[in-house]
């Protein structure tokens, strides 16, 4: 166990407040997909406060796009989880599982358009009314990585993609 | 502009741990890539709090892992942004600078090895002492998107990398 925290101030908690909303058709668990690539038919948006709705401009001309937001359906935080796909245990750094310290999700999703300050979009695997905490574009040249290991869940994809939801 | 915040409990701030510190190289702005992939020659560690060191198990398998970190030496939060990239404004949804609100920062980093509570990674595009506040493994069936557009940032990449840093 290494401790060099002698930059201690920088442990100081981060407040947070949540840029808009993201109002999906997913009001319970039962049918989301286990990452949102998986089921393209399903359409959300993200509703941003007014005072971001020029934080929007070109991003239209974007296919993708991250967003950042928090699991606020979950109260649990572990250290360790079991993924969707399978009944093992892995660290929670290793697995997507909404348990994890700080409850912070992570989706790329399908930009389908920007309306005012609503940003549309397909690809889901949010419940409804998730507070949204940043968006950022998926750009091609940062993101898509060549020679990537998936560590456990590359056995999953052998056969093509899991047919799982998260219920 | 819409404005249907019924649900506006959900909009309440959101508190943030650090769950530990990155120390990187770059105690200055000087050198550091616009993107952690276009300079694969340094090194950086995430040390985590002793009790999230086992979170770090079985991410060992995985070549990249996502980083979400605080931008800790800026303060301003604005609603467009120049990239480092070129001159012209962009909305800062459709951009990644740190001058963002919640200044929440993504990164993809290569993992280097893993050493207790020390996640050592190249491909490093942040400042040293940033706190961290998430892990997330990179896995290439969630991740990698094929059929990306990436809006303005295209044209900078028609004759391969450039060469840019951010300052």
């Amino acid at each position: 166990m290494f401790v060099i925290f002698d930059a201690k101030n920088k442990m100081d908690p981060i407040q947070i407040k949540p840029i808009g909303i993201i109002y999906s058709p997913y009001k319970k668990a039962t049918g989301i997909p286990i990452q949102g690539r998986f089921k393209d038919d399903v359409e959300a948006f993200a509703e941003l406060k007014e005072e971001f709705q020029t934080g929007l401009k070109d991003l239209d001309g974007f296919s993708h796009a991250i967003i950042i937001y928090h699991f606020h359906n979950e109260t649990k935080e572990q250290v360790t989880a079991q993924p969707y796909l399978e009944k093992e245990e892995h660290g929670i750094f290793a697995v997507r599982s909404p348990y994890r310290p700080n409850r912070i999700g992570f989706s790329i999703i399908k930009i389908s358009r920007i309306i005012e300050n609503r940003l549309y979009f397909t690809e889901v695997d949010v419940f409804d009314r998730t507070p949204l905490i940043d968006i950022k574009p998926y750009v091609e040249f940062f993101d898509k990585r060549e020679h990537v290991k998936s560590g456990w869940v590359e056995k999953h994809f052998q056969k093509g993609i899991p047919k799982q939801t998260i219920l």
